[in-house]
């Protein structure tokens, strides 16, 4: 097991990967605010995990909300679903709510936790590649508008992430294409090495080759980790986390939520920022051409969907978190390994990114 | 004019008490972050103050949206007509929204800004005595839950509280004595030389004397900020704070929000908690007798509704957010002027207190 460590003073909080944590889940779990437990999860994942994380909760009062599956549930409404069990079952503030799932039960759960009667304790037990390397780490919660994805929410951190690397044998090949699609964007804005190294390691990846795995997730928590202690808030460096999601979270929200997974939308999103980047003059055609071989040899897509317009992602993409007023701002490269956020390029060539980029 | 600020290190914020304040709302507003600018307001607010409030903002990028008016509409659906206005109207998170308006305005527009692309920024500008002295102050944001009140939310600090205290001239009588509710329960905790103090001049409150009414909400601001100084996100003694809350809230969600308004509630709650006081040795019968007699003088109630039973206020209270597990927890009066939380009370008491409160 490795554990690493979130450094945000007294949010600090570890994160454990592994093989085999589930089943020492009572010995990892941090000392609880008292003895309400509700744990969050899905139809999905319920029958595969539930049982083994209840039985490490013998001694708390703990109870669980089943969710359906799919981030079209990633709403407000769902979100309502949890605060009435959370009232029925008079939880208090001493409560803390564990996420068993991916990241849309992570987003949710997490949210729920940081809005609660004003903030309770959660912890994140994630089970899907995406969750595991990217939302269950650095506090960002919520859940999705109809008019833009992730735009309600908060900052909350877990107390802790136990991250059961064995989760991911029963992982869909989609998903883990999808999860692979966060791993690369490390590589891309921060680890020229790390790059390297998820090339020469694809098919083990994709064959759920646990070593491989285990090795891919902590680099990328611990990439993650250092960019979030440095700026917890998303102020100014953190951004770079971004990278290919303001065009992703367009195609997700113009395709309607659950059509296309996220991790597929930020790999045809990563794509883009790419082919921009080079027409704003700072990647080669060489580095064009690698981003796009890697992506596409995780098994994901490179193009946005053929029914999308220029127009289309313009209207979604002035919605974006990172957006000033009302401009646009983009995670570019620089180079591979060295990502920058903008606001600072021509909208011809923006123009001309989505049309290459189109199916 | 006065001044008073919070200390809450790099959230603090001034407070601005005084008459004719709209008029110079320009000059006191701090810089905000952005261009864009929401002002949410209700029907009974908007055709009064709204004018005045959008002329200050001649420069910024200005828009408003108009509420329909009580406790009834603070719930997650008014919320989300925030968002879809934000968001329709792409408003970045450099954003800054007004909350102008009574305390249900300014609590679920606080939490709008807490909320929205994970939180931006929020000025208050209370128009009703209760959220001049209680709700525009301590950052306490949310919205109810049809099982409790307040029960959704985040601590949210303002940039600004902007009370101007002509606004009070046009204040139902019966709203300008809910507010007076929040007056009397800061003498009560924390200063019996202010409660004497309400206790001369209450026919000069309850008539709107401005100078007599400037006076009550600076004292009541101070208190407030001094307490949520020394315990921002009520880890201990800003519980204090809720005297009458827990009896208070379950008489206002068992009546439906809007029926009973959230300062009659707590005048009957706070009649409540010195009974109980009572019970438990602490008060004397004198005590009582002049905690009931300042209530009354306020025009309020001194007991609960006659349709509640023991059971009622008992289902309501476990789902209170100060209890602990499921232990209900209370602010109780070791003295007129010195409250303090506890779980510690016999429940024959408090089911005693229940009855006796009941009209």
């Amino acid at each position: 097991m490795e554990t690493l460590s979130v450094a945000l003073g007294e949010r600090s909080y570890p994160i454990y990967i592994g093989g085999g944590l589930l089943a020492q889940l009572g010995a990892l779990l941090p000392k609880l605010a008292g003895k309400q437990v509700l744990v969050v999860t899905n139809t999905t994942i319920a029958p595969l995990y539930l049982e083994k994380v209840q039985s490490a909760l013998h001694g708390y009062e703990a109870s669980s909300l089943v969710l359906p599956d799919g981030e079209q549930y990633k709403t407000l409404d769902t979100l309502n679903q949890i605060y009435t069990a959370l009232l029925e079952r008079k939880h208090s503030r001493s409560t803390t709510l564990i996420a068993l799932g991916g990241g849309v039960v992570g987003d949710i759960t997490g949210y729920a936790a940081a809005s609660y009667q004003r903030g309770v304790d959660f912890i994140q037990i994630p089970t899907t590649l995406l969750s595991q390397v990217d939302s269950s780490v650095g506090g960002k919660t919520g859940v999705n508008h109809p008019l833009g994805k992730n735009m309600i929410g908060a900052f909350h951190q877990p107390k802790a992430v136990i991250a059961d690397t064995d989760c991911l044998s029963t992982l869909p090949e989609r998903e883990l294409s999808a999860g692979l699609a966060e791993v690369i964007k490390y590589g891309l804005i921060r680890d020229t090495q790390f790059l390297d190294w998820i090339e020469r390691n694809m098919s083990l990846l994709r064959g759920h080759q646990s070593e491989a795995l285990g090795y891919a997730i902590k680099r990328s928590c611990e990439i993650k980790a250092e960019v979030v202690a440095a700026d917890e808030r998303e102020g100014g460096v953190r951004a770079i986390l971004n990278l290919g999601h303001t065009f992703g979270h367009a195609i997700e929200a113009d395709q309607g939520y659950g059509q296309w997974l996220h991790g597929e939308a930020v790999g045809a999103g990563m794509v883009m920022a790419a082919v921009l980047s080079q027409k704003e003059g700072y990647l080669s055609q060489a580095d064009i051409d690698r981003t796009q071989a890697i992506i596409e040899a995780a098994g994901l897509p490179v193009a946005g969907p053929p029914n999308m317009t220029e127009n289309d992602y313009l209207e979604r993409m002035a919605v974006d978190k990172k957006n000033i007023d009302a401009r646009i701002r983009l995670v570019l490269l620089q180079a591979l390994g060295d990502a920058v956020v903008t606001t600072n390029f021509d909208q011809t060539n923006l123009r001309a990114t989505l049309d290459d980029c189109t199916a």
